[in-house]
């Protein structure tokens, strides 16, 4: 049985252009950080990738450095926080557990302090869009609230090949590769206004300027580098996607009269669309649409394998037990019609009662 | 001018089966945390990877954790560790700065306690072999000394693919890819005996059995793993540079009446050789050997564009002006009888006058 991937947010396909660049760098040879010619080379490609990585992300490249990928990011951006001082913190119940949990750590341990409004924050915290439902952060609001000084951070990890750059008042961002047609281990982190108060707190080699140690991943960050020169590309086929994904969801919930879509309203990605089967058991259900060859997601891919409800559709205002039974359908780039009417034969062919 | 590359030792060129193993992973899709049968297909060939580098590594695969690589290892090694309590430790001074910084500040931050014995710590951190010289650390006599409840971590990059795996006495083990013929942006943690007492201090997603937040790099895992089930022949070949190593070695003391060997006597790595050309300027030092088309090192790579003399060269009896004019020669695993004649021929041609 062929396989439907419409699991996109937990890892996108790498687009064919990422492959081949993969492909011509696998001879590659030599450590950026050398000052010798084959060093020096590496330094070359290393530093195209950072212009391309960062004119996607909406900024340039002496603001960027490469991560292993956003959970690393997300964790620098607390702990490098957290060497400010006691700094008031915002941020929102749709965070990534890479980000939530750090703060939440943080909160716990008194090195951030937690506040309720933008308006009162030194820092916040702000995914670009959630994960689990597409949900798109305001950030226009963020930014008319928040106060002059303080440093404005975004995961942009699901918001990168799909919306367009955040506006420049964003101080930092986040982001990963393997969300947006690169490889899984690398990432890059933007740092500018505000942002360049944070301090790095982990100590090693003096690699991307001190920054972040350890020897680049660079032929990951190669490929992330000319996935991200084809990003405006991506976003056209996005865009593309909401017509898809509009059908299947209305296919699903006009069968499904048990169903609902989470949340009811609000500005989604065009690729995704969260639903909830209430009164239908969460792990039959999940087995039940693996075994008909479809590939969703079900909480964060990252906790998909823990047995806890999402915390964030908790948040949204569903029960533990209806989180549970939450699907997560995300459209790859290149999904088709055809795909979609074929997901929607088997999804709909499925003996759900609740 | 052909390109020689003598600084295996910085980044060592991937082999071709781990080249093959790469190209013939482009195409995979699916986050290997994710429950569905992509995910679980990733999962499968994580967990090939795991067995075959745990192996490599002289140790089993439920023990071994990914990282992105070894500064990122030695750094989860102290973090680790801190959460103990404040440690007795003992370490060298012939650590990468990965090892070395960390150290270092959680020594300043009275987080850990610096000890002078392995007789009287609680930790060990030692380096299997020494980056800029190739000197092995005699971890028998570590292994003696030290108290049956100490935690002992060994940086095995430098040694993984040119010594036999250490005893089963060593509970922790940090290893990189890049250096024993993987890719950079992978590496690999192996914890067992006491360290399975190790905390993890970094949150975030659950993956690598909690023990390291972020989604696996997956494709240069598998590269990795290729490369780590062909150790044992990687090791013969390194057995067998030490006679070229030796070739070179004494050519150039032949040549150069004010150069000497580093350090005078102890056992080296057999692809390692580092020269003091006493009275020679190290940066104009450097630049010829570069114009001369060779790469070499001086330092380790990741602080070589850092103007400040090696901390580890001055411990060994080195004055800063000895330490920046220190060559490091390290071959790499395929270097022949051809290439280091051809090197000899370029270096001892160099105008060099103390």
């Amino acid at each position: 049985m062929h396989i439907l991937n419409l699991d996109a947010n937990a890892s996108l396909p790498p687009t064919k252009s990422a492959q081949k660049a993969l492909i011509e760098s696998t001879s590659w040879e030599g450590n950026p950080s050398s000052s010798h010619s084959l060093g020096r080379k590496q330094r070359e490609r290393l530093d195209l990738a950072r212009m391309r990585v960062a004119k996607a992300m909406g900024g340039i490249d002496k603001d960027i450095f490469f991560t292993s990928g956003a959970s690393e990011g997300n964790r620098w951006i607390v702990d490098a926080a957290k060497s400010l001082g006691k700094l008031k913190t915002y941020t929102t119940s749709l965070e990534h557990p890479s980000s939530a949990k750090p703060l939440k750590a943080a909160f716990e341990a008194g090195e951030l302090i937690k506040v309720d409004s933008p308006a009162e924050a030194d820092l916040i915290c702000a995914t670009a869009a959630h994960n689990e439902t597409g949900l798109i952060t305001d950030w226009d609001e963020i930014i008319n609230l928040a106060n002059p000084n303080s440093i404005l951070v975004a995961d942009i990890c699901q918001s990168f090949g799909r919306l367009p750059p955040l506006p420049a008042r964003v101080d930092a961002m986040v982001s990963s590769a393997h969300k947006m047609g690169g490889f899984p281990g690398s990432g890059a982190v933007l740092l500018r206004g505000n942002a360049k108060r944070l301090k790095p707190a982990w100590t090693g080699g003096s690699q991307e300027g001190g920054l972040r140690p350890g020897t680049e991943a660079l032929i990951l960050i190669h490929a992330f580098g000319v996935a991200a020169s084809e990003i405006d590309a991506m976003r056209e086929q996005n865009i593309a996607l909401a017509l898809l994904r509009d059908k299947l969801e209305e296919a699903l919930l006009n069968t499904w009269s048990f169903a609902r879509r989470v949340p009811e309203s609000g500005d989604r990605l065009p690729n995704t669309s969260a639903i909830t089967l209430t009164g239908i058991d969460g792990d039959a259900l999940r087995i039940m649409i693996d075994s008909a060859g479809l590939c969703v997601g079900f909480g964060s891919a990252c906790s998909a394998l823990a047995p806890e409800p999402s915390l964030s559709l908790i948040s949204l205002g569903l029960t533990p037990q209806e989180a549970r039974c939450t699907v997560r359908f995300s459209l790859c780039p290149d999904a088709t019609m055809e795909q979609i009417e074929d997901a929607i034969e088997r999804l709909t062919s499925l003996s759900l009662s609740p």
